[in-house]
């Protein structure tokens, strides 16, 4: 029997109603049995990048961050876009989690990005923003299927919870073709 | 006789011995009698963007960015690049200058931005990415000159100062096309 | 009495029923008279871009490209969305007109972009890409509004025309802040 | 034994002294043995994409092309950067090469960028474009390592042979990446 993959999920919204937190949740209910996925939901503790800071003992929240990336051997983000790119927030959490060189514990981790926007991008505009982050990353991108979710309101129920039946198996079957993806690029699980 | 331009200048590196800092100070310096820069140094204070604290009475540095934003006629980006892209930091600041809706005191402002690296980008990734962020604040951005500096270390002296005499050419050069274009698109100056 | 400001308009389609055809033709028809628009709709006449060919006599098409734009005081684009980015025919016909290099035609004009999809991108990704093509051509790029059509099928009417009232409205609001933007970057006119 | 995975490789300069062209011949020389390598080198001869002639019977080069990419395990695009961006060439080449849908022959392959230029971009500013189009066409690109060439003249050698040894050294580490890359990814070879 295969051991599930770990997964660590990150959000770039911190509202508490955010559909793209709904979406994530979506998500972890909606992923194949094969991946064991961990949301990581600390983005707003995080102080903002300074290298000045970026040293030992580094503040609680960043080695927490820290060791969940390197713990996960896959990363799921998902994501509003903020004026026409990665919110600040997420941002900020990747600024801390590639730190620092030349082995940060965000890196070469297989990937993926989804998101949903109240708007007609449906985060066009900062999954491909991201997409040019995850190269530094030396992240492997899944390229396809896209999650992108324009208008997304009405997808969600008056309780926030993902509903649009069609929008329910998209998200399913972006999560097993990521158990895929996120397997045939994985590091090897720790012995 | 014509009254200086009030610009907004912001950085998106909070480390004190940064380059972009320094090349920041030097823009200053060069700018012409035309331009009066304000570099609001307070980025490192803003809270994480969370639309739950997006209303009033919001944090006071969110207060003080705004009154600064809504003051300025003209903004000056300086930022580095992280991870092939904007740094949280600045993106953060950006994604509370343009809140909230429909009138975001970080709008409708001509807008230029430059940047130094240790790497071979010159902060290339960076700007192209603002680029685009500037379309959604409808912020007319200066297309040329570009100020990309790669390889930059060597381009400051051991003071932090910026020493290279074509660099320093570069930006002066920059600042004279900065007024010009930010007196073409500046609101009217307030009575 | 103002002259009118002439335009060139160029097309990344050239598929005679294309939507973005019908867009331009819709842009033409809702332009203010203060636009003198004129579609240059040879793109796919032009040979695909050897600079072992850009010299002296340049093949016909190529010569009427850098003519038409030498003559034109600002540039619209209007165009699909080809495989997430700017077509080849289109970037073709930039690659002409941004030729011979420092003073090639296609610099220092204004410009605009809008454009039409079937799917969910609107071209957006299209878009974004031109935006960044246009920093090089120093060409001030209109940021707002954004003509982003997705889903833009059911727009058009059987007989090819833009029928679609707020799509009429948003095209011609598009094309009076147009000309505002175009004089207020344009070249002086030739004597 | 293991046979050799079949690439295909693609450039955008036509110009006979292109350095592109001289580095993709380097990428050649220097591939691993696990690689057999064929330079596509018509795309000066396929007409310009028109949906209208995209039926059958196709243009012959255009019947050479898709022939090529269905044969094909994997894709390596080496081209210089027009007007921060694809050239019209490489993009017209992947706009027949992505049709018809929904099963275009151009269509997931793990594929690889590279490029060299005069001035300081090293092509970056294409390479991540052509990033975002290997999204919509399902294609695993290679994340890292990167070959970004600027001022890359003197890296090559009076009759055009990459000459550099640092750079030949990157080349080589990347065409070794790429066959690990491919191999991941390839479709099963054919029976």
């Amino acid at each position: 029997m295969t051991a599930p993959l770990r997964v660590l999920a990150v959000c770039g919204s911190l509202r508490q109603g955010s559909m793209n937190r709904a979406l994530l949740r979506a998500a972890i209910e909606l992923a194949p049995a094969g991946l064991a996925i961990t949301f990581w939901d600390r983005a707003g503790e995080l102080p903002l990048y300074n290298a000045d800071l970026d040293v030992d003992p580094r503040p609680e929240p960043v080695a927490s961050l820290r060791a969940a990336c390197a713990d996960a051997q896959a990363i799921l983000f998902v994501s509003p876009e903020y004026n026409y790119s990665i919110p600040g927030v997420l941002k900020n959490l990747i600024d801390w989690g590639s730190r620092p060189q030349p082995d940060p514990p965000l890196k070469n981790k297989p990937a993926a990005v989804m998101g949903a926007s109240t708007g007609i991008s449906g985060t066009m505009r900062m999954q491909y923003h991201l997409r040019q982050v995850a190269v530094i990353l030396n992240a492997p991108m899944m390229p396809q299927p896209e999650v992108i979710l324009p208008r997304a309101v009405e997808r969600f129920g008056p309780d926030g919870r993902l509903a649009d039946d069609s929008t329910r198996a998209l998200v399913k079957r972006f999560m097993a073709a990521f158990e895929q993806w996120a397997r045939l690029h994985a590091p090897a699980p720790r012995p």
